[in-house]
């Protein structure tokens, strides 16, 4: 007698790829202190931005391109450009918060053997891009769901990265040759690594505790609990 | 005689897992037509939710909610707003393109079991959050990490996700009562499916084709053409 499968899960991944995909986004982390300077061979980095421009995108436009930067020069002159917009940043805190700001490292763009620039043009497409035309900014989110591919394919790979955001756009521009009308989204720092926190830096830092998710989590709308879940998310372990 | 393990790939995910993650990337679609009702399992969903609650986020703010949304007159109300802006946008275009445009199928919030908003509160973390300073949008970018890790982890399980973003953002707030500075990100129609697509719809609808990745690489600055990925990227079968 043959049991009819669960039609369900027919397409699902089998059990060691779908480990690896939650693997992958729990054991992800963004990387600052733990970088090697082993060179990355080519054909990963081809991977990576392979897995990058498999991201789906708003009416199939594709908006991002990546600049690989390896040169020393331009990664000094980047990451003056860092510790300039830190300083502006840290003159925003109080002490002690400024004290502790300042004794995070947050960046590792000279450690990392290889730096990305992920960009975003608002004009590929043309005029009228399907599915933009009540959300303009969603060529923006296609292009962070870019990041997050590279950044859990990297992680598949061994290697981390880690997301520079305290620096001018405007500088970034200017620095990296980029149009008018090409936004750069995210500088990535991007190397293998000596270790992969258990935690992420700023938690183990204590800068900030992570979220309780099933205080994050709504029914049907803004504010109404969501009730039926809240097993789950116990037998999870707190879904921490 | 011992040989010293290849330093940089000590941390790479094992090959069944690391493939997990290549074919979540890949197979992932963003679906419309395929959704079948099988109700999703709540631990399954809370898997999910736990995954996108795992992204990356600015200065660790976790700026994400979520709307689960099961109620069918909810969601009718979300459809009815979507053909009121899908009527608007065809507007926008010429014939043919705009019959093309009227004959795609490009949502399944009735025929998914589940619908999700992913929301943006810029205002949690404080006003000043760590990494923002320079770029104020990263917050919405840390909510699309999250959604991209939900869509990934989705695919393993077997289950499509299909992104609306053809209705208007302030026409899910009221339905939704999503507070005024509170941004409603992504709307998610979420289910098995019948089938994964080989290729994106708008692809193989003629809509628009791949870009060639090699021509979206550039080395140290815009503009300068990445020459020595190009080998790689021919390995790989013209990373289509």
């Amino acid at each position: 007698m043959s049991v009819a499968p669960k039609r369900g899960e027919a397409h699902a991944l089998p059990t060691e790829e779908r480990r690896g995909v939650y693997r992958a986004i729990h054991e992800r982390r963004d990387v600052r202190s733990q970088f090697l300077p082993d060179e990355i061979p080519d054909e990963v980095v081809a991977r990576l931005l392979d897995a990058a421009h498999h991201a789906p995108s708003v009416g199939f436009m594709q908006p991002w391109s990546f600049i690989v930067i390896r040169d020393c020069g331009v990664r000094a002159t980047v990451r003056d450009a860092f510790l300039q917009e830190r300083a502006r940043a840290a003159a925003l805190y109080d002490e002690p918060r400024r004290a502790q700001f300042l004794a995070l490292k947050l960046e590792g763009i000279l450690d990392a053997p290889l730096n990305l620039c992920v960009t975003c043009d608002s004009t590929r497409g043309g005029p009228h891009v399907l599915g933009r035309s009540a959300i303009p900014d969603t060529d923006l989110y296609s292009t962070c769901c870019a990041i997050q591919n590279f950044w859990l394919a990297a992680r598949a790979e061994g290697i981390g990265v880690g997301w520079v955001s305290i620096v001018q756009p405007e500088e970034l521009k200017r620095i990296l040759e980029i149009p008018e009308l090409v936004i750069p989204v995210a500088y990535l720092c991007v190397g293998y690594v000596s270790d992969f926190s258990g935690t992420p830096d700023l938690e183990s830092a204590g800068w900030r505790a992570r979220l309780s998710l099933a205080d994050l989590v709504y029914e049907d709308r803004w504010g109404q609990p969501e009730t039926r879940l809240r097993t789950a998310f116990s037998a999870m372990g707190g879904a921490k």
